[in-house]
């Protein structure tokens, strides 16, 4: 199912604990935990380098409306709550990941927010419980093998590799 | 007076139009009103170049704790809006400027937020109202010339010129 969607200029990030460019940011080691799960608003332009930004300045600027930034974290937060679960008990962690939002409206012209990316392992990090292996677009940055692999060993656990094989998968990843 | 005071390693900028490090991460034009003052929270850490922060960094690292947060914000906002009135009478918008803090233990053993950082043109953006002068640091930043003249121009106007006459101002601004 294709929905046309207005696209909002700002990316959510949900983080559980520490990684990526917030262990950077603030020289914090990758893997401490949070004290709990921490929002981070996104501005949306490559030219800019998409820089964080607070609820303040996607109003100010007229990225989002006040509600639509409630709606969009709201979202975020029982996302997150329902993917723990999910990756969980496929034994992973979900570390961190992205999402973007658009504006729709039903046929009564009631306007909801929607989600309007891909949730995968390119917007997820996604750590085995265990070993702590990183099974995401890590492996593809860090320049690590087995992107292929790690992908499909994601979509093993979740019970969601195509019947048609390992090769579909692999595929279609790196084509992205 | 001198008081001791813990330092909150958290630094807070006052923004009433556009300017500075906004004008640049944005590409937003420098003297763009915002449709209200926006408050922005910087880690005060030198090795990673103060990075621009949210409550919820600050609270989930323990740089400082939400009370602590909710009293710098409620200060900063009065001192807006005490310095907007005091810097117009004198012919000056005050465009934005910076606070730093500290935690102080009155004779109760009662602790309270207090200001633990100089306010003055080197921490304000000042122009002048009519003509949009710049008065301030970005003299300096920018290499122009006159940044003796134009400090003493605010004190000047603001009375507060030292009696022993401006050679003083400009020799304790020029020293820093």
């Amino acid at each position: 199912l294709v929905r046309e969607a207005e696209i909002i200029p700002v990316r959510i990030a949900v983080r559980n604990m520490v990684a990526g460019s917030m262990a950077k940011r603030f020289g914090v080691e990758e893997g401490t935990p949070l004290p709990r799960s921490i929002v981070e608003y996104y501005w949306k332009n490559d030219e800019f380098n998409d820089p964080m930004v607070t609820e303040e300045h996607i109003t100010a600027f007229g990225w989002a409306a006040p509600q639509d930034i409630d709606d969009m974290l709201a979202l975020s937060l029982r996302i997150n709550d329902y993917l723990c679960g999910l990756f969980y008990s496929a034994g992973l962690k979900l570390v961190d990941f992205k999402l973007e939002f658009g504006r729709s409206y039903d046929e009564n012209g009631e306007m909801r927010i929607i989600i309007a990316d891909e949730i995968s392992p390119d917007t997820c990090r996604l750590w085995d419980v265990e070993t702590l292996k990183k099974l995401d677009k890590d492996r593809f940055r860090h320049d690590m093998d087995d992107i292929a692999e790690a992908y499909q060993e994601v979509a093993r656990r979740l019970g969601v590799l195509p019947t048609n094989g390992p090769d579909d998968v692999s595929e279609t990843k790196i084509m992205q």
